[in-house]
């Protein structure tokens, strides 16, 4: 098999990995439909997260499930199934409370950029549609594993409640599905702050109701003329820099909520404002795997499209040119096909 | 009149002071029965919040209503009232979202060291008991005014329920009274974490069901020891400095909140720490005015005794020793008698 593997910054190669089979009884191996690349993988393409050695990509999939362990009782051979992100068993406290992102035997997938995956602890990761989808379906039902799961805990997290204004701050592929899942959650108002004239559109076909182009000050003295000077219910927070965060901070009105999902690389936050706004902070990696089962049947019954986010479509073989045009921004999200 | 203005470090004046009059419509002059000293106070008398000219002193306060202004509808002459340490309109939208420290027309209180008193915004700032007080209760009514109301906030915002477990870092006044609002919350178990045999012994009274002497790591590892290796649910942050901060982190249960009420005094976060381990994080000056009501009226039933707090008891003209005695952690809080 044929696997994804980055050796450095800018240097991605698709080259021959061993087949994943089943190592241990909790274990699944699936057959991938469709995989694709993160924004949190162009950290390391760029070479802002340092890697010490070549490290095989991806961790968003879905497939048919090809074996399983002797001890995997929840799925089997043959079923569609989607997975999250983060490796969980669904038994230990922290997932019973809801955060399988932080399950105590968690860890982060990795090598889904192939066609073959094998799934840790499949029984706690893993939720199987239906039925077999549709071949349209499927780059919906991909987002799924994390950047959808991850937009709506955004939302999640800034507490949106319906008929309450929601501001998102960071156009990517998070972000507009942040948008899509206030949308979802019932929210009157969306704010939408981008600069980019694709990303501003697709943010109002998800639902968005206004777009905020200034950043900084200026965007939140924008955020403050549509709120009567209060500022918004819940902000999303789908970047992770300090200045964005801040942005986020001050964008809230006093006491509201802020829902953050940008991996905060480093970053460093001055509390005093935060404490003088009384603002309240959430987040983290998104439980997808709580979220998981709604989420499955809100893309099969048609009522969202996800699969939007994906404005490239490459086999494969040619994920290191789908790297390339989301590091250069040509691209919000790349689908990969194996 | 005299009235207490700190000059410079360590230099508290009990001296004159123009007497207090009816400025505004909206104002109410107070003959104080009782003020004391704020662990808040020691910040600018240690020298460590700069300030720039002598400033009158105290922002805790109770007593009776001497005049009001032509507007003021809700207290009259002759009642005894209770305020917060913020001053608020309670009408404008973030009183009326709970968040009168974040009122639109919010000031902090100041002045209050000494017999009599203004206070602006009467209607929206000041509650009345439900007549004249008994003097013993005078010290647990005073507390209601700020260091139990910050208590009580630390609590809510850690979102105590009926059994869980709370850790309350810090052990001075606003700890202490954070340890009797998680109990009154219906905490299965409080943890307190203390290194001075007097504080320990009113935390228990309070409520504590377990006391941690141990700080940082140790301590973390003693949390961790007490909950199962998970963490507390709650946790009540009543420091305000990084190590507290990161301290009340690490103890929280993966998805636990903590409620941060002491001042950050130019303290910046590590957040990827916070991001991993999924906490929620709510602080802020403490919305006093929310909790007025009830509050007012456990102390009133007898219910609570927060005025523990109070070790030292000097007459208002020994202000500066009120001062060096908590300066010096030889009290915990001084109570002032004009």
């Amino acid at each position: 098999m044929k696997g994804t593997v980055l050796y450095g910054p800018h240097d991605i190669r698709f080259e021959d990995r061993p087949e994943p089979r089943i190592e241990k009884p909790t274990d699944a191996i699936l057959r991938l439909a469709a995989t694709c690349v993160c924004g949190s993988d162009l950290w390391p393409y760029r070479g802002v997260q340092k890697i010490d050695k070549p490290t095989p990509m991806g961790h968003e999939y879905c497939g048919v499930v090809e074996a399983v362990g002797s001890e995997v009782k929840t799925v089997k051979p043959g079923q569609f199934v989607i997975g999250s992100f983060c490796v969980s068993d669904n038994t230990c406290p922290n997932c019973r409370n809801g955060y399988q992102s932080g399950c105590e035997q968690m860890e982060f997938m990795s090598r889904a950029q192939a066609p073959i995956l094998r799934v840790p602890l499949a029984d706690g990761t893993l939720v199987a549609t239906p039925g077999t989808p549709p071949d349209d379906l499927l780059p919906s039902l991909l987002t799924v594993s994390d950047v959808l799961g991850t937009g709506w805990f955004a939302a999640d997290a800034a507490n949106v409640k319906p008929g309450s204004t929601a501001v998102v701050v960071g156009d990517g592929a998070v972000g507009l599905l942040g948008v899509l899942s206030a949308k979802v959650m019932g929210a009157g108002r969306i704010i939408a702050m981008s600069r980019h004239k694709q990303r501003q559109q697709l943010a109002e076909e998800f639902g968005a109701t206004h777009i905020v182009s200034e950043r900084g000050e200026q965007g939140v003295a924008r955020i403050k003329e549509l709120t009567g000077g209060l500022g918004a219910d819940s902000v999303l927070e789908c970047v992770g820099t300090e200045d964005s965060m801040m942005q986020a901070v001050q964008s809230a009105r006093v006491g509201g909520s802020i829902g953050y999902v940008g991996v905060p690389h480093g970053m460093k936050l001055e509390m005093f404002p935060v404490f003088l706004h009384l603002v309240h902070l959430h987040g983290g990696p998104a439980p997808v795997r709580r979220f998981l089962p709604d989420l499955i049947q809100l893309v099969w019954d048609r009522k969202i499209q996800p699969g939007k986010v994906f404005d490239l479509t490459l086999p494969l073989d040619q994920v290191a040119e789908g790297y390339r045009a989301m590091d250069e921004r040509r691209a919000i999200k790349t689908l990969l096909r194996p």
